[in-house]
């Protein structure tokens, strides 16, 4: 995720940007340098061009109101599933968190073995989390997602995981069996009804890691993807043809015709890196940075200690 | 559901999939064809069609500019059903794989009588999940069914889901009759107010499968279908007419017209295609693979057998 | 609603139904004619039409961009009507079912006054799902309605229903009535924590029948109408004067006068066919054959017979 | 809010109301004179407007089309302010009536106290409602309110609603307070988790009344507004040059003059009404009606008596 | 937020405020300044410019009318994220006054010991509030934080403030952390069934808090930002040349091409406005404002003295 200054040089600062830019990219640029020649060579021969394009708003209407509705659109759903895939995200930590109050506050005894419990349920929230991501993320070799994000497993544990590949839906198994192993040996202080919240929590944290997946594993659908291409593929041949004719000056039907080709495949582009929110691309959402969020605020309840923490927030 | 790769060739490898093509059919194909005929036919005539077309915005404005909103338009709501069908399949899963856990979680007992119990448990919830998708999918034969999704039945269940249609209802009530029966044997060793989530859970998967089943059994409203139907027919042997006669040149108006038509007809066919995600056609929801994973969640619990499974996961 | 079958011959049956159709109605198709009407008008006294209206853009700019803008999405409006409509009878008969699964599993026992109970249990959900339905088509004679729907009502239900107009909402008071009177007596085999599912489930029944009473009972705000009608009668005159001078063709000019009229009638009459989606009307909701689904829901938990029932689904 | 016949004379009867329209308003009717005007001096200077105003395009692409999708915009969300109100308004009544036959079947035992109480609650419910519907239409003045919505108060009750400003909240803590004591003292005859139940609601109620809150205390963003005030300012004098100088039929060119500012304005006109919904404009939500339906619900659980309720449904 | 009057001098007031306008503001007024000087060279040159820009419709279609729906669009999608910040704000009050009724009704207990617990309590509700609003604003020092918002804090509290940076969540923890405690140790009357409304209030208006962190830590994407920035500067310099260039009367053209170049500056700037509602702009929320109603239905409950706040609403 890109955070951008939008109040320096009264906010022109912000459009300079190439790290994660949707023009500055090899998925627009190309495209708006074929536009600009396309347009030159129309330009050099509108006298012809426009013996045969007789009227500009045949072509417009003909081709680009309907390529321009569906560019808006596909941003449009492309920003949507984005900020279902945040508020997915925010949803599963913030059951999560609650779950971490809970384990502070329902559990109030305060002898070695409850503590050695506390700071267990504290490691398990956190290996849930990660493994989460992990799945967001598509990394599936469990020796490096357990490097990368610093996982403290029990060797039971890591047998478990390497034999399934749902392994945040087994860490969720390990988290609710521990609370109901714990109530039922009588050491959890608070009576059953109130209990049932944190099953409560967990639910719906799966509920919402259930919905990122969805995000994740369901593309955005193939026919919309393709009648896409193929407009925009013919615009920006056609295009600049009738622009140059049009507006037949050499830098000022060039320049327009970059920028118009330039601004459709922006826009698809940008539709592109919306779609998926999960991954390590430069606009998608910074989850090792939530993931240390999380981490501070299991170290903030005093069920577990900065020392056993080492994943650097690098984002 | 499409897997489309959308990296090589800068993107470009992605645009020339046929299978599940809303451009590569007999909806959208044979009317791009009548669309360039036409807009050839216009090209060669164009002299005597522009006295009678004297200007082309009169036509676009009249005629082209609604059905593109209608498209598009359509197009969203499609695909608004589409992702309510997704996530309504993702809620009924997740919600079941809870109370997969809670069968691990909540019967802690292990004699062999508890662990039957869990295993029969855990061929209801995929019973369920099966018939649930042969509803979304309109399979009403029983038998083939059975074969099919390889369900596990006892002689009782076969007839009571053979005497009756709504099978996954029947199956539903089965699995709450189960938990009721175990808890009031005092087999379930969790307290009440913690049961309580998983008829809760039960509900909330019941309601997600009527919220998919009724994507399904509700079509796009019929006046909107017929409205865009007939636009578009005007529209493909209108068009090119105008289109050919402004753009006269043989090959630059033809190919003209035919994109246009082309454009909209697949955009057409992309609602079409989106308005039912259940099914079995190239984009709809890879049902089987999600029933696959289910079955792996549960054996990933342990409470059952890879043995037990029988359902290759061919999509 | 209507079905209808986007199979045969590449899709183009599906056109022509006149049934629940927006274009072969009294709102729509009049109108087309005057158009045409115009629209020949014009083609013949195109040379001095074209005197006046100098350039088709001013009109088409002012009048019909912004009026088709609003029919659009007037239309996107009255199907999210219609799909919130849908959606709360869905949630409605959900929860009912649901608690048709409580009927049967919560009340083990089997003597002949549990039996009783659950039948009796099962006539009141169907009352209150007749009765919802009757207020939700503004049925307000109730010996129609019982006569109709064929409520078993007994004698002193029957007076109450007389004496009140909320009828609904006091079956519903019986249910919860009945259900509190059962476990009071103990007569409800499941800790209180899991009873207490049947009255949310049950409240939450009655939520969902108030939102779709919302629907009903709000019309689509009035002003808003009043200028769609303002536009389109405008439309209808002014319009094919400008696309008749311009498309000067005989034939040609009347058709697209007479289609573009009917396009934006046939629009607005979509809309207002789907703003109320309760009722008789051809595309509104099956409520019959939804009620007949039901009923046969309760007969497959076995709690009903089927001889028991007389409405016939003849939707 | 204003039921208007859709099908009387073809549906035109509709189209005539006066009252609570948005056209024939001193909001749009006025600017609409003042763009025929500026339309018919464009029609008599045509030649000289000619030489100006080179092509019309130019004028409309600049100015509006940005303002036709802006209004288009600025209605369907002031039309979801609208809904959200309606919904917010249904989910506060629907969770009171709720807690109505809470109060009817969870207190069973029918000796005069238990009678007085139920009694004393309806009226708390109602108070509750009327208090609410009182904030929302910003009615301060609390012996108007007293009399308007005939409020029966305890002298306690009065005083303290004197006090402070947040009188629904205050009624509400009344509800909840009594619901305690009663059930503390054991006269509730459900057992706790069902009583639980009945919190839940007036917790959801409370969330209703505070969500149709938001809407009446946040209008719409002020520089959305200005800027559609802005335009649309502009386009009342261009627009009407440029439509007479190129439709210059002096009858013809002032009409679409006259039609094209005031479909404008009484857009403006239809968002700004709708965006509040609570009030007592005619567009406005009839809240007295609902007040009315709400205390013959009350009365139809017989908890209190048709002679306690004065108030008369006008709406 | 303003508010501003929509009633005076028949709506037109309202358009004149400088303070939160988006037009009388350095980020669109000196570009309206920049099209107004590049529209007046243009009229000036008109009979040149026009032998390049032989049809305006071509850069019109090419760069405007993508530009314009972009524009709406991103503007809607603003104005859906300040919608939601404010709803979610809306719910996290809602629900800590619930907390703060339960306090009142839940402990019945009057002795000095339960008022004084409920008087931390109802300290704690505000300074979880506060804390939450300073952290949605960005305020990070401890100090001023306390200061503004007129915290009370045991040194305890204080201390672990400082040591850790996600505040409102460990002013969370403590308010659940008192409710265990309280009712462990017997003083909360109701029974736990009842009882754990209060934690699932507590959890929900975490999550709310959450959702309106997820708006503030979130922008808007940057791609999308950025291609909105470079069509709007490629606008601001061309498209007064082809408005000029076809008005070209030097008053008109020029008042055109400012307003143009205003409208969509502006447009863009109001989406700026809204994307992030919480902070200290004139078109923010008014958290301050709505502190005060939190802290005065405490006061109104009774758990808190007037006396003990101090902080001004001064918004």
């Amino acid at each position: 995720m890109i955070l951008y200054d939008n109040r320096r040089f009264l906010g022109y600062s912000q459009y300079f940007h190439v790290f994660g830019s949707a023009i500055f990219t090899f998925r627009s640029a190309p495209q708006s340098v074929v536009g600009a020649a396309v347009g030159y060579y129309a330009t050099q021969n509108a006298d012809e061009l426009t013996d045969y394009i007789v009227n500009p708003t045949a072509y417009f209407s003909a081709i680009s109101l309907v390529l321009g509705f569906l560019l808006v659109f596909r941003t449009q759903l492309a920003y949507m599933r984005y900020w279902e895939g945040r508020t997915s995200f925010q949803t599963l930590m913030s059951k999560l968190e609650d779950v971490g109050i809970h384990t502070k506050t329902f559990v109030r005894l305060n002898d070695s073995e409850a503590i050695k419990w506390k700071n267990a349920m504290g490691h398990m929230l956190i290996n849930y989390l990660a493994l989460a991501m992990a799945e967001l993320r598509g990394e599936r070799d469990l020796d490096e997602v357990v490097t990368k994000y610093n996982l403290s497993l029990t060797p039971d544990q890591r047998e478990e995981l390497e034999a399934f590949s749902y392994r945040a839906y087994i860490a969720m198994s390990w988290i609710m069996d521990a609370w109901v192993k714990r109530a039922t040996a009588g050491g959890v202080t608070v009576p059953p009804p109130v209990q049932s919240r944190t099953y409560q929590n967990l639910s719906e944290a799966q509920l919402a890691f259930n919905a990122a997946q969805k995000i994740q594993s369901t593309p955005f659908p193939y026919p919309f993807v393709q009648v896409c291409g193929m407009l925009l593929n013919v615009y920006m041949f056609s295009a600049p043809l009738v622009i140059g004719a049009y507006i037949n000056h050499f830098i000022f039907g060039t320049l327009l015709s970059c920028f118009s080709v330039l601004g459709f495949f922006a826009l698809n582009r940008t539709a592109d890196e919306l779609e998926d929110p999960f991954g390590h691309d430069p606009n998608d959402l910074p989850l090792d940075h939530y993931l240390c969020s999380f981490q501070e605020s299991m170290v903030s309840l005093g069920i577990i200690q900065y020392s056993e923490l080492q994943v650097a927030d690098d984002e």
